[in-house]
C-alpha cells in the first residue's frame, strides 16, 4: 500500500511539473504569477498537500542570490526508487498504470542533463510559446489536472486491487482512501470521494466507472485533449497528461487494435490466437 | 540483447496497431485498403519484417467463415514477458523506455476487454471519426511511423549502451544493428542507417542526435504533431506516439521541470537538491 501511495504520488508530483512547464515556457508566468495559480487550485477541486507546497515553493527566496530558490534548483529530478517498484510490480501482475510509469521515465529523463544540453542544439521543435489567452489555459488547465489526477488515483488503487487479490491482502480500499486521506503526501480532497466511490460499491473495477468520477471525467475530457494538443503544438513534452488521456480512450474502448498483435504474434512465432466467433485457442499458416 | 530486442519490438507492434485503429476507426478503412497501404509502405521508408506480415494479415482468410480473419480474432493482447523484462530491467538502470512501457501498458489494458465492454456504456467521448483528407492522414501517417520508430530502436540501443557500460557486457553497437538487420523479428531497413550512425560513432549517445536520423525527427516531427491531434480529438488512444514525441520533446529540452520535483520532495521530505549556481547538496527549510 506505501508503494502504491509512492507511485501515486510520483503520478501527481509528475503532472504538477508539466502544469508547470506549460506556465513557465507556455504562457511566460512569473514565480508569483505561479504562487497565485496554486494557491487558488489550493482552494478548490485540487485541494491538496501537494499543490499547498507548490505553492509555497514559488515564494521561497533565495537566502544567499536575487530572486526566488526555485530558480537556482537544478532541473535533475532525483528518486529513491519506491515509483520504480511500483512501476515494476503493476508490470508483473499486468496491471496497466502508465502515468506511473511516465513518472518513472520523466525523472529518469531529467537525469540526463547534459545530453539533453546536447540534444538541444541539434533537436529542433517549436519554441514552446503558447499565444492565448492565458486565464482561459489557466482555466483548462485546472480541470485537466483534475482529470488526470483521477486517472492517477484510479491506476494506483486498480493496482491495488489487483495485488489484494492476487496475493491474498484481503484489502479495503474505502479504508486506505480514508487513512490516505487523514495524513500523507497525496492527501487530497479528493480522497474523500474515492472514499464515498468505494462505500458504493466495494468491488468497483476502476475508479472511473464510478458515477461521480465518471461524470466528471467525461464532463472535463474536452479540457484535456485542449491542453495536450496546446503542449503538442508548443513542444512541451506532458507525457503525464498523455498517459491519462490515453488510460482514459483505451478503457473506454470496447474494442482496441490488440486482434493485430495477436495475429502478428501467431505469424511470426505461432503464438496462437483466441477468437470472437467461437471458443478455443487457434493457430493459422499465414500468408499460405 | 534478444530482450531488448523484444522490447522495441513490442514497441513497433504497439506503434503498427496504432496505426491500424486510426486507419479503420478513424477513417473507416476496409481490410483491402489496409493490405495496400502496409504493401506501400513496405516498399518505402517503413520497409520492414512487421510491416511485411501486417500486409499479408490483411488478406488471410476466414476459411471457415465469411469475410477476413483479423475481424474474427479477439482484441485481447498475450505475452511471454519479454517487452515486461526490458521496461524493468531499464527502469533499474534508470534508462527511460517509455515506448516499450506503453506497449507493455496496452497488452495489459488489452486484457481487460469485459470492463472496457462495460466502460464503454458509461466513458462517454468523441466517436473516433476524423473526417479529413484520408490521402493526406495516410501519407503523415507513415512518416510519423517512421518518426516513431527512430524513438523505438533509440531508447532500445539507449538501454543497450547503458546496460553494457553499467554490467561490462563490451557491446558493440554497430555489430548488434547489423546482426539484428540480418533476420529476426525487428528487422528493417532503418537498420542499416542506425548500423551506419554507430560506425560514424560508435559511441553516439542517441540515436536521435546521429546528423541523419536528427534530420529526420526534426522533419517529421509536424507529422506526429498532427497525427497525435487528430487522434486526440478522435479520442482514439495513441499512447506509443505520444511517447514517441514526449522522448523527442523532453530528450531536446534543456531544462526541464524537475527543479520543482526537486523542490517538492525537499519540502516534504528533506531530500536535497542540487544548484544551477554552485556545486553541493543542500536542504531548505521551506516556508519559514
Amino acid at each position: 500500500v506505501k508503494s502504491v501511495h509512492n507511485g501515486i504520488e510520483y503520478a501527481l508530483i509528475e503532472l504538477i511539473s508539466e502544469t508547470y512547464n506549460i506556465f513557465k515556457r507556455g504562457l511566460g508566468l512569473s514565480n508569483d504569477e505561479l504562487h497565485q495559480i496554486y494557491k487558488k487550485w489550493n482552494e478548490g477541486l485540487l485541494e491538496s498537500f501537494l499543490i499547498e507546497i507548490t505553492e509555497k515553493i514559488f515564494l521561497q527566496p533565495a537566502d544567499d542570490a536575487n530572486g526566488r530558490l526555485i530558480d537556482l534548483i537544478k532541473d535533475q529530478a532525483k528518486q529513491k526508487g519506491t515509483g520504480k517498484w511500483t512501476s515494476q510490480d503493476a508490470m508483473e501482475l499486468q496491471v496497466p498504470v502508465p502515468l506511473i510509469d511516465m513518472a518513472v521515465d520523466m525523472r529518469d529523463m531529467s537525469g540526463y542533463k547534459e545530453e539533453r544540453s546536447d540534444a538541444a542544439k541539434t533537436l529542433k521543435g517549436p519554441d514552446a510559446k503558447i499565444n492565448q489567452d492565458k486565464q482561459g489555459i489557466i482555466s483548462k488547465m485546472e480541470s485537466a489536472l483534475y482529470f488526470a489526477m483521477i486517472a492517477a488515483y484510479a491506476q494506483g488503487m486498480t493496482l491495488l486491487r489487483k495485488a489484494s487479490d492476487e496475493y491474498k491482502y484481503n484489502l479495503d480500499p474505502e479504508a486506505i482512501a480514508r487513512i490516505w486521506r487523514g495524513g500523507c503526501i497525496i492527501r487530497a480532497r479528493l480522497l474523500e470521494d474515492i472514499r464515498q466511490a468505494f462505500t458504493r460499491k466495494a468491488d468497483l473495477p476502476n475508479l472511473m466507472v464510478d458515477q461521480k468520477f465518471g461524470g466528471e471525467l467525461n464532463k472535463r475530457q474536452d479540457d484535456v485533449r485542449t491542453i495536450i494538443q496546446l503542449a503538442v503544438n508548443a513542444g512541451i513534452p506532458v507525457p503525464g497528461f498523455m498517459a491519462a488521456l490515453s488510460y482514459f480512450d483505451s478503457y473506454r474502448s470496447e474494442w482496441l487494435p490488440a486482434n493485430l498483435i495477436q495475429a502478428q504474434r501467431d505469424f511470426f512465432g505461432s503464438h496462437t490466437y483466441e477468437r470472437i466467433d467461437k471458443e478455443g485457442v487457434f493457430h493459422t499458416e499465414w500468408g499460405k
